[in-house]
């Protein structure tokens, strides 16, 4: 994203809102949502509340800016799933989509509570939730066009769901596993790479064999001694 | 649990003790924890705040009697496990484990929240995840010993973490799909079916041709036309 040039040595407007937004982004991420104020957002900046409050009126504002971005860049991502022909690409795609959901975890950790306060966060997260499904199944359909996978029809469909839950609370997990830790950002690497793993850990009864060796070699490449 | 006998026509406190519980867990399932307020509660029972802190003194003792009824229960129910010889037996096992989770959905809720904010849950919690594990590969097992499923050794643990994510999670994903219907009492029944059904889905491609079939007898008998 450009930034607006600053003038008189001053921060733009724009590059301020953006700051603000990033900061924001990394309270949440490391409290959580419900713990963290408008006060103590706007004393992180060393900005006034009054200042805060001129960019955004409302912590809402704050969390919807941070749900669009979040959006936006899912949408892009999970186009790549059209291309995804065999584990290697499909354990590659997973990743970023992974990384992506850990960039904006505060959404995941307090979700329902998220949805039962925020309109917007109500209807466009089950427009996240059909999008993602839809990019597993297209991820599905390249991996049996190509011949990696065979699956039954009537088992897709519901592989497609078990694999978006997966996806969705994979960080939920490792969050009750181990609350003091999961989400802080050196547990980033590992939590991550099981993440996946297990999401496509799912795949392995319809891997053809070649494919299934390479999912376990991939997997026994980049498991941390700990890693379950 | 036996009822203390009233005394003069007047509630016996253990008899007002465990009301305070009931309506207390209606509310939290209803509203969610986070928005249930003491005062709500002693609105609902029609008694005075004073009586309500004279019973639980802080809402936390509200949430951890209620999560102890919720583990105790959990326990008796896991033991069960060890009985399961096949698909018929591992059905009812989750249907059964599934109304348990139902009946108390508030802790599923906003686990997170809960976990971060009180440290009987973040701990207990975590014990309850060990032992649905331990549950699900006592039934793996048990319907290995019986040959109705065929599964390598390698795979278990990681069928296994996947079957407890996606019965953790199953409540939060239906109520991302319809926050406002979702956790109502009339949704139980489906919402209970659909998650026992995917849970049992991971099972699918191990399964014994014979039990496969009987599954998938089963899901089309149960199933409403709704149903996914």
């Amino acid at each position: 994203m450009p930034r607006a040039p600053s003038q008189d040595g001053q921060e733009s407007p724009r590059r301020t809102a953006e700051r603000i937004l990033e900061v924001t982004l990394e309270l949440f991420n490391r409290f959580g949502e419900p713990n963290v104020s408008t006060t103590l957002i706007s004393a992180e900046l060393h900005i006034s509340p009054g200042n805060l409050y001129y960019h955004y009126p409302a912590k809402d504002e704050l969390i919807n800016s941070l749900f669009d971005r979040y959006e936006r860049g899912l949408g892009e991502l999970l186009h790549a799933a059209d291309d995804v022909r065999d584990v290697e690409d499909a354990w590659f795609f997973l990743h970023t989509l992974f990384e992506r959901i850990w960039a904006y975890r505060f959404l995941y950790r307090d979700l329902n509570d998220l949805l039962s306060k925020n309109r917007r966060l109500e209807t466009h997260f089950q427009q996240v939730l059909r999008n993602k499904t839809r990019a597993i199944k297209a991820l599905l359909d390249g991996m049996s066009r190509s011949g990696a996978l065979h699956i039954d029809s009537r088992e897709t469909e519901a592989t497609a769901t078990s694999m978006v839950v997966v996806l969705t609370y994979w960080l939920s997990y490792e969050y009750v596993r181990d609350p003091r830790h999961a989400l802080e950002p050196e547990s980033a690497q590992h939590a991550l790479l099981r993440g996946a793993q297990h999401v496509l850990q799912l795949l392995v009864p319809y891997l053809e064999p070649a494919q299934r060796a390479h999912l376990i070699a991939l997997a026994t490449a980049y498991t941390p001694a700990s890693g379950t």
